[in-house]
């Protein structure tokens, strides 16, 4: 190997820095021969120095001072493992400007920050990668940004929140409400203590967001997507969704419409036998539907230590045997390309899941198939259970199945239907992702 | 965009080629973003020169010389998209000799001469892309040799045969004989005329065996692997298969094995909640398991025009950004790790489906139990269907489920089952994958 070793500094060594730390030590002679040069974990910066660091060698130093890494001329990549944006979008500035390239797996910073980072770092003449910023080990943007290259990238749909589906999936596997399944994925791991992000559909829409900007080069905040979370979803909707055939999943979708972009993230019914219905657990998976290559399928270990530290790995080897530089002007070019409208969120059409839970006297049937029919809302299919409650004031629970309509008339006649006196509840809606 | 076109010679045009040609012509823009600079079609070679070539632009050459190609120093890249070892191989040589780098979809010839020609193309410091040459418009030559380049690869199974997967898809669902079915991907294009590659495995083979090299940095020539082909399955194994919870896919497999590498490709019982056994029609799919990212699956279109032109012009793509480069140089580092001792073909262990036809007279169970018994195959399920054929000399069909047990075991049990007079047939057995 002749050439001179590369310099890292690290930013963050908690679960998956530490599986960085741990692969760049255990596979040294494989990272060698994949990059021609030794890799060199030059310097660690945490909050916490003092804490014990097990995988960390003891000859790299441990600091809290990122200007160790600023001011250490010698290191050419700084690897940023920390969460947030406040202190990582402040960091990532500062090492770009002082000459570092960056890989990062915080989605959060390159969804809202990645189109000034990208400009920035073009501008010196700096890299970012950011593989494991999107499902973890699963090579979705290298994908994206080499392999399909020669593709008009049609559309993109996926699981990429791995906590949701686990919840999903457990719930109806082992019969558990939302609340037992979430507990279980907090306790298994797959959920940290507040699970808000992750439940309520931010997660999935950042890395949409993200996806969106490589195949499409639009940006769409997040605010600016239909997006819905899981945690209105009950066991007894699984159930209903199975005997119709589909399974229940928070789906991300982004496609090309009418030369407008749709793009949201919302639990969805899947038909059954599609793979996304069928990808269950903490797994994720992402379609691409490309002009020439048809539909692609990727999937795996969305998140975790170490499918996400092979990815951080992945880059940090692109970085050292110069891809890249490459790959990340062709994304620079890339973005030159006309972005797409963003489609109004009452635009896109579905088939759809209606659950409401109504009272069980004379009418009220008519009532709920009225204000569908003002709404030129067409029904499907339409199950009503057998009432239960209390007797002096049963409830019966209505599942209707829509044919297609758009969003914008599903939210008007459900704003109608939640006033209906006999609609107990807020209605539950979903799409049918075709 | 600043830099010099990069001039491409086609060798070949058949339907690949003129997939090729039409994303180079529809998708300029596109391309020219990406690569940042023209891509210039400048000549195409071809055997039949006079034919009509709908889909290339009436400005560029036709010819049936190489040497038009080998000649023109304008040329950077050859893209060499024409069947069969013997021109094929000639070409590629001459090509890296005149300092042309090289990108191909020709399976059969990077698998038998890849080794002498990435041993050449690196003397010469030229580069090959071979993207198209497994599995199509599914991006596993790049996944392997970026994305997962911090794994240490465990294990690579796949069902990489289209007509085969679906010949055996449609028996099952259409109901269909094995000629049925093989006589409808004629029709359909799924198969060529002569199916005799796909069906009897050698195609999965060729493909494996470039993975193989790859992932584990050893040869394995296709006549070193256990190697079956789909054309003794039966409508009749389906259908049993799937009444103890199997489907049966030609299955590839190579995994490292104490130390060792077992490889084979082979129709094998896979239960039917795996993905693998999801995977029907033509589609392919790879799964990889790497020491970091754990279980990763992808699948789609393995073959085709479009999907596999999609895999050639990333490969142009990458070599115009100059990422090829560095990824050739990588490739052929990475042959430089030992490579891996091959298991014997008797050692793989698994539990086995045998499917035998026996005269249904007494004792006959007791003769085939007792030379399973002899050979230590433990049993663990046994069905014996109602007898069928004519009244004098009545057969019955048995399907033995066995434990686990190795391969070498089952070939002498195997030889020793045939030999019994009871037994009308050869046996069939099938391993189950786990």
């Amino acid at each position: 190997m002749s050439e001179s070793p590369l310099h890292i500094g690290l930013i963050g060594c908690g679960t998956v820095g530490s599986g960085v730390a741990r692969i760049l030590s255990e596979q040294h002679r494989l990272l060698e021969r994949q990059c021609g040069r030794r890799l060199c974990l030059k310097r660690v910066v945490v909050r916490h120095p003092d804490r014990p660091r097990p995988g960390l060698p003891e000859s790299v130093p441990v600091t809290d001072r990122i200007d160790d890494i600023l001011q250490d001329e010698s290191i050419d990549l700084a690897v940023q493992l920390i969460g947030g944006t406040d202190a990582a979008l402040d960091y990532a500035r500062r090492l770009l400007q002082a000459g570092r390239d960056l890989v990062t797996a915080n989605k959060a910073l390159i969804c809202a920050h990645g189109s000034e980072l990208f400009q920035l770092a073009g501008r010196l003449k700096r890299t970012i990668g950011f593989e494991a910023a999107v499902a973890g080990g699963i090579p979705v943007i290298s994908t994206l940004t080499t392999a399909l290259t020669g593709n008009r990238i049609e559309s993109i749909e996926g699981i990429l929140n791995g906590t949701s589906n686990f919840i999903l999936s457990r719930m109806l596997t082992d019969n558990q409400t939302y609340e037992q399944a979430l507990s279980l994925a907090q306790k298994q791991g797959y959920a940290e203590a507040d699970p808000t992000l992750d439940v309520d559909g931010t997660d999935a829409a950042q890395k949409l967001s993200i996806l969106i900007r490589l195949a499409f080069a639009t940006d769409v905040p997040v605010e600016k997507m239909i997006r819905r979370g899981i945690d209105r979803i009950m066991l007894s909707d699984l159930e209903a969704a199975a005997a119709l055939g589909y399974r229940i999943k928070l789906l991300a979708m982004a496609r090309r419409n009418q030369e407008q972009l749709e793009a949201w993230v919302q639990p969805a019914l899947i038909h059954h036998e599609r793979t996304l219905a069928q990808t269950s657990g903490a797994d994720n998976i992402v379609t691409i539907t490309g002009s020439a290559v048809g539909r692609l399928r990727l999937a795996g270990a969305g998140a975790g230590q170490m499918p996400t530290a092979s990815a951080v790995v992945a880059d940090i080897i692109d970085y050292a045997t110069g891809r890249a530089a490459r790959t990340f002007d062709a994304v620079l070019r890339s973005q030159t390309a006309p972005s797409l409208d963003i489609q109004p969120q009452e635009a896109p059409r579905h088939r759809y899941y209606i659950r409401c839970t109504v009272d069980d006297r004379p009418h009220v049937l008519a009532d709920v198939t009225d204000v569908l029919g003002r709404h030129e809302i067409s029904i499907s299919s339409l199950h009503q259970d057998e009432p239960t409650g209390a007797n002096d004031r049963p409830a019966a629970r209505l599942i209707i199945m829509t044919h297609q309509t758009t969003e914008g008339r599903m939210r008007n006649a459900d704003q109608d239907l939640h006033r209906l006196d006999c609609v107990r509840d807020q209605p539950l809606r979903l799409p049918v992702a075709d």
